[in-house]
């Protein structure tokens, strides 16, 4: 079926937990794994946790990858959101697995947004521009 | 089972296409969803598209909400994931469908983080400070 975007989300476990504590090593996986999915970089927010952890979200052109880790179980829950044809989610994936060093994983994958016939005809709506001069 | 996280994934259908090409009522619409849910808001990172489409991602210290909007299908995809027992994604679920004017959604829940057995003795790991002081 046909659908807007596609979610792969992804357990890894028996991950390196001093990487999965290292809020730059963590940033540069993440950016590095989009830029290896062809994805465009549009902002991010990244966050060290007190005691430990990190939270992190790239927003792309194509939607979002986000990350969260426990390092006191080496676990971290990715989430690679895309859109569009151009965008190979699995090149992420591989990179964030060799990075955080995941001893194991598993994977779910998802497709997000699957209209039905009468959602497919595209709403006709005022764009910002058009309010602007109305 | 036991979980470290969970992830509500919703499909909102039928929304004001105005509302979700509207950056800030999408942003608004965003952090009073994380406030009622009972989140804390650590960071947040909000785009709008050229020529339309709104994404946005508030990291919380519970994990992180997400939403991606197609205005020309009045279609909204969101990400609720929360970790803990003291935010209820529920409240932001129902917000966000009210203020996105959503007719129709559905809605996925997916526990993440189940640890086995052997993973769930935390593991020993050098702290920032530890490094630091080493």
């Amino acid at each position: 079926m046909k659908a807007l975007g596609q979610q792969t989300s992804v357990e890894y476990y028996k991950c390196n937990p001093e990487i999965l504590n290292d809020v730059s090593a963590i940033k540069r996986a993440m950016r590095t794994a989009a830029k290896l999915a062809g994805a465009t970089i549009v902002q991010e927010a990244f966050h060290l946790f007190n005691p430990h952890g990190v939270s992190g979200v790239i927003v792309i052109a194509e939607s979002h990858l986000a990350i969260h880790t426990w390092p006191e179980y080496g676990y971290a829950a990715v989430d690679l959101f895309t859109c569009g044809d151009d965008v190979d989610s699995e090149l992420a994936f591989h990179h964030l697995k060799s990075e955080l060093q995941a001893q194991d994983y598993t994977a779910v994958e998802m497709k997000r947004g699957i209209l039905k016939p009468d959602d497919m005809e595209p709403v006709h709506y005022k764009s910002a521009r058009e309010l602007v001069e109305a």
